[in-house]
């Protein structure tokens, strides 16, 4: 029996996940449940699941949730209640499916305190990819990705020798935006960005996946999730999503794995690897009816972000805190109908131009960097 | 170092074999050289390897062949001299590349005297499945394919569990006629048929792609090797032959192997693995430059060759001996002129449908019927 701590419930992932717990009741067991303030949802799984342990982000939504449980877990809130539910003591794995640098304090808790990681909140190895990755080879602990892309490209490894890879193939959809030229992108709206041609997901990460920061996220975490040089990581516009990533070897054979798009495909694999396990109402692949897939260069010159994404993984250092700040802050005006769509790269590159690099930043100058960014954003809106 | 026999030497399996064990001196040694008729391409890559043991079909053959080569090894003739190779004492792998049942005896031989078995001879395993597997258990030796379908499916299964497969999925390019309906296949000539738009290969297994009874060989040849039921191996149709096959598993995730057609790869892949190893001159896959994949129905009243093959394999016992010397037999006359392209099924089907299946037929047996079919067709031709 696997006891889970889940961080960042009520989203995308979240439910998804604990869908994937309650069909495996001999196998998982949640025994954590941390949300922010969505009471309804949150009503619905913690009755269903009966975690030990709720936090939500503040009392009030905690008032609000209280009344509504049919028995009596452990509560918490904030910050404090993330790192209690992250570090539970009998939990063996925690997924962090927060959306944003938020996850990286409870995440590095959670490994300090011994769990397994099942990282669905890329923000995380992005800001801190040095820190993390440090922490969890001194605790010894496991970090499985959830994202799709990265569950393949783990998927691909799977039973190969680290040094025979010559490459990492990260495929992209092209997001809301595909078929629009540079030009056509000067007046969307955010309706028009929501609307993710494959993929149902947070706001988040469908306007990141519309910018291609999705992606740019995606190649940095690759980076320090599997050790690989910016170099080896390449990205592929594959437009109807089913080869989620490869992975090229050293005699040019190339591993990929395929599936209609099912986050619980990647969520279930990262609490189970390397058993595979059944998941009732996954629709199973048919290339036959598919018919066709897609393949095209991702240009750097049409997708800004992708390009901004590599130059701040390669400067290094606390570099991708500001990439990764910055997109937050300006997804977050963009969302509230306060700037344009094409200002959220100028945001970002304007944000990377004006900063100097720290080549091993601490937690703290992360924090720092991370609210610096955000504030100067905010106000600059 | 791994010392190497090479079973049927100087066809395309066989000089692409010759290739990589010269690109990597330092891993492989030619240790044994049997091949027919090819004076030619024997005295090339005989006195570049310099073997210690050579065969060839006859002694006219070998009359011709001894006074061109620079050392002198140790010689053998027939079916004699395919078994000495295939048993060589230092031999610790035998690639058997021959075309044909008559690849069956001298893999038999080679596992009986412990030798690892890299098969591109697919017709041994579809004539003599159950004799050739349980041998394999009984000796432990490890029997791996060369076949690109099948190297691509042991690669998928690569680190997986067994009991997590759900589904093979072989793909096949259609061969020479894809394009073509029934009715157009009527009046077809050999060179037409010789035209293979993916791959060069000998002229049987171009013949059988066309057909599409090389693709039935593979369904059988995926039974015994992956130890999977007939109603979980599937066929889809992909023209371009970048996806080499696929395993579906439990969790409807799909694994793929990809990469342009060179049959080095799985030939290097089945001397070298768990590890891969470099191969000089093998183009990189290009995905943004092919552009696009596709897919369709292996349509069985379209490709009468697979269903025979599906039929064959389920009927089992002695029933897929008779399909493949049936089919051996009726492509030898198409080649020779002597029947119709749509002939080829038709012998196969009526070879079939005239045979009384024997359950677990011995290997006198199979020799036995093998030949008696054969002889049958000849004389009906």
């Amino acid at each position: 029996m696997k006891r889970i701590s889940l961080i960042g419930a009520t989203g995308s992932i979240g439910v998804q996940t604990c869908d994937v717990i309650e069909q495996h009741p001999d196998l998982f067991e949640l025994e954590a449940y941390a949300f922010g303030s969505n009471v309804d949802v949150a009503e619905e799984w913690i009755n269903r699941l009966r975690p030990k342990y709720v936090s939500a982000k503040n009392i009030e939504v905690l008032e609000q949730l209280k009344p509504r449980l049919t028995y009596e877990p452990l509560f918490f809130i904030g910050l404090e209640g993330l790192i209690a539910c992250a570090t539970a003591e009998r939990t063996d794995v925690v997924v962090t499916a927060v959306v944003g640098a938020v996850g990286l304090e409870p995440t590095l808790a959670a490994i300090e305190a011994g769990k397994d990681i099942a990282l669905a909140n890329k923000e995380t190895l992005v800001t801190a990819g040095h820190l993390v990755t440090e922490a969890v080879k001194k605790h010894g602990v496991s970090l499985l990705p959830v994202d799709s892309e990265h569950s393949a490209i783990y998927q691909c490894l799977n039973g190969e020798r680290r040094e025979d890879v010559s490459k990492i193939i990260l495929t992209a959809s092209g997001g809301s935006f595909r078929d629009k030229s540079r030009e056509e992108l000067e007046g969307v709206t955010v309706a028009e960005a929501l609307a993710h041609p494959n993929w149902s997901m947070g706001a988040k990460i469908t306007i990141d996946s519309a910018t291609m920061f999705n992606k740019g996220l995606e190649v940095i975490e690759a980076h320090w999730l599997f050790d690989i040089d910016y170099n080896d990581i390449e990205v592929v516009l594959h437009r109807e999503s089913i080869i989620h990533s490869m992975v090229e070897f050293k005699d040019a054979a190339v591993m990929a794995q395929l599936g209609n798009p099912d986050m619980r495909g990647p969520i279930l694999y990262a609490l189970s690897a390397p058993k595979r396990l059944e998941i009732e109402g996954n629709k199973r692949l048919n290339l036959r009816e598919i018919g066709t897939l897609h393949f095209a260069e991702a240009d750097l010159t049409r997708y800004p972000a992708l390009r901004l994404a590599y130059e701040a993984g390669r400067a290094g250092g606390s570099m991708p805190t500001v990439l990764n700040a910055a997109n937050e802050a300006a997804v977050e005006l963009f969302l509230n109908g306060e700037i344009a769509f094409l200002d959220i790269e100028r945001i970002v590159e304007q944000a990377m131009e004006t900063h100097t690099v720290i080549a091993e930043p601490t937690l703290e100058e992360i924090l720092q960097i991370d609210r610096a960014v955000r504030e100067q954003i905010q106000q600059g809106k």
